[in-house]
């Protein structure tokens, strides 16, 4: 076997000295780590999904649709019934994950000389894919309770000009919509590109907004989505957004031909037609994450507002939430480190994981503690 | 609807006025532009697949395994045995199809400020590529057979000191293969990596020499293949490299986490685990392609030597493949023209593809026309 380090390869320079992103995969009981949906997918859905998927395997010779003409058309009617606001087939692109949708947006809108400016903590990918696409980045501030101040981010904005403005709304990994009228205020501001990333949209609670209202509006903001959480397809990896048919257009250039495979193009579209069965357990994920937010904060523990399926929860000292993540692993509870100093995260999942991570959280941290400490 | 153009969006300079990439996909009965295995997978690999899906669809709701662990030992497995020396699964990634490995590579090893080589005419996704991941593209050039002149590429590399060398070998679109020499000399000289394209090895005549030979000798080497041709599966987007294992360290920091499905690995597994039942097409495609050969020559057409599943043939005059491409499409059979003046590409299918191609070229262009005209 040929003898090379890492090192020693001519990897480019701001590549030099990073690791891979990636939380553990630990085969451990409770899982709660990557806000997976905890649901697995309902046998009605997976014939469906056999059916289609049987259907494609004697054509795999073929390439598949280059454009996913008949799945971007079902996004469109999945998105337009939920919002009633009509979107086109034209409006929509899809991509395997909304990772690559991002990449995809940062290839065309980004790269080389130009900048991506993000509001942190947010999604941890928005700047490894600037990382990778050579997008310079900013981090732009968040307010104690992860909120964004519209007035300070408009005048970042304004300041900086960054060529792309990435929103996370719900916010991962602080659970934090963001209001209307501050997402407005931002997509008025951008001189470039505004990408709303809502990949948590579908748990938000009654009356939280969706950049779809915006749509309309801002020709140059887009807002991405994917089927990984509510949809309970994480395994499928699928990602797609919705913006202006120029912008898909755009992503056409950047786009690896044939990128979505077919069998990619029909578990999708099967999932698609059974969203009501998929989407059932969204309100017992909602359920489970009121509880945990309520149940921690009874604890005495700091807890972030959330609209997602995870919470993110705290106010442990210093460095400390690494002993508790040990700990509550040590108990066969996977909860996610994401890097901020006193903060873990849960994803919100069955009640028999909630219940097994309330419990093993009392064991490292008694209820009625008062004031959170390490 | 939101109304801009793309021209008004910020979209990178050097995108700017570019068409997407893209043979047209036109509904046609005689479909042999995309160098696409004619044929379907057989019964019992379906069946197989079928199952290996079907184990899959419950647990959607999670994330696939990030490294693929499983594919990636049975791709070195493959390798392994069919040339007769050990690769190991650290040696081996997989991606979507070989382009996304190829621009995994483009990211590590490419970017901003740095140059790849490649000797045109070649896949035109590599200076695609270059382009998307903001890599600068050199045209090193190919001889009047379509070979690569050593000293000269020699000297271009020592001259030009490119942090990439492609080769593409079979090349596309013409199907010439490199000589062991000739790549050794490349990757001796080469200052950074030396990226082999062998998508069509499995079709190279008996004693053409793979790169894998080398890969022990060079570490900056990486050899990609593909599973859209021989193996007949375009549609599932299959694509994997050899390289050391710090290669693979080094593509771990820019793909997309996540980013092969589960699906993707679990058919491309049952593939694998079924290669000589869908490897048996090979052979046939082969005698298609001699066949393709010899018959055009005989019609006086120029006609390059491939180790491919497709014959790049032509000496029409000035772009007169322009009218002939019309022509057999006219007649129900899709060819490709590569944009290379004078040349077309066809690639090799079943018999009664073959038949139906020949027929329609005959009277296009009709045997014993001597020197090919326009």
């Amino acid at each position: 076997m040929t003898d090379i380090a890492l090192a020693d390869l001519p990897l480019r320079d701001d590549l030099r000295g990073r690791t891979p992103y990636g939380a553990p995969q630990l085969n451990v009981p409770i899982r709660l780590n990557t806000n997976e949906n905890s649901y697995p997918v309902p046998d009605e859905v997976t014939a469906a999904m056999a059916d289609a998927l049987g259907a494609q395997l004697r054509d795999l010779n073929r390439y598949p649709d280059r454009d996913a003409v008949a799945l971007r058309a079902d996004l469109a009617r999945y998105l337009s019934a939920r919002h009633g606001r009509h979107l086109a087939a034209a409006q929509v692109w899809a991509a395997n994950g909304s990772n690559e949708v991002l990449q995809q947006l940062l290839q065309a809108f980004g790269g080389a000389g130009r900048t991506a400016l993000g509001f942190t903590p947010a999604y941890s990918m928005h700047p490894l894919i600037a990382l990778a696409t050579g997008t310079g980045w900013l981090d732009g501030p968040r307010a104690a309770d992860f909120g964004i101040d519209t007035d300070a981010a408009v005048a970042l904005i304004e300041q900086r000009r960054p060529e792309v403005v990435f929103v996370c709304s719900p916010n991962n990994p602080t659970g934090t919509a963001v209001s209307l009228e501050t997402l407005d205020a931002i997509a008025a501001a951008a001189p470039g590109m505004v990408v709303v990333d809502e990949a948590y949209a579908e748990f938000a609670r009654p009356g939280t907004p969706t950049a779809l209202e915006l749509l309309d509006r801002y020709p140059r903001l887009v807002v991405t989505r994917t089927m990984s959480k509510a949809f309970a397809l994480a395994g499928a990896r699928v990602g797609y957004l919705a913006a202006a048919p120029a912008v898909v257009d755009a992503l056409q250039l950047v786009r690896l031909p044939y990128h979505l495979s077919a069998l990619t193009q029909a578990v999708a579209r099967a999932a698609l037609a059974h969203s009501d069965a998929l989407l059932a357990t969204v309100d017992a994920l909602k359920t489970e994450r009121d509880r945990i937010v309520t149940e921690l904060t009874a604890m005495g523990l700091r807890v972030a507002a959330s609209d997602a399926n995870f919470v993110l929860f705290g106010g442990f000292a210093g460095n400390d939430q690494k002993r508790v993540w040990q700990a509550l692993l040590d108990d066969g509870v996977l909860v996610r480190d994401v890097g901020l100093p006193g903060w873990l995260r849960v994803s919100a999942g069955t009640p028999v994981e909630t219940d097994a991570f309330l419990t093993a959280l009392r064991s490292v941290h008694p209820a009625g503690a008062g004031a959170p400490s390490g």
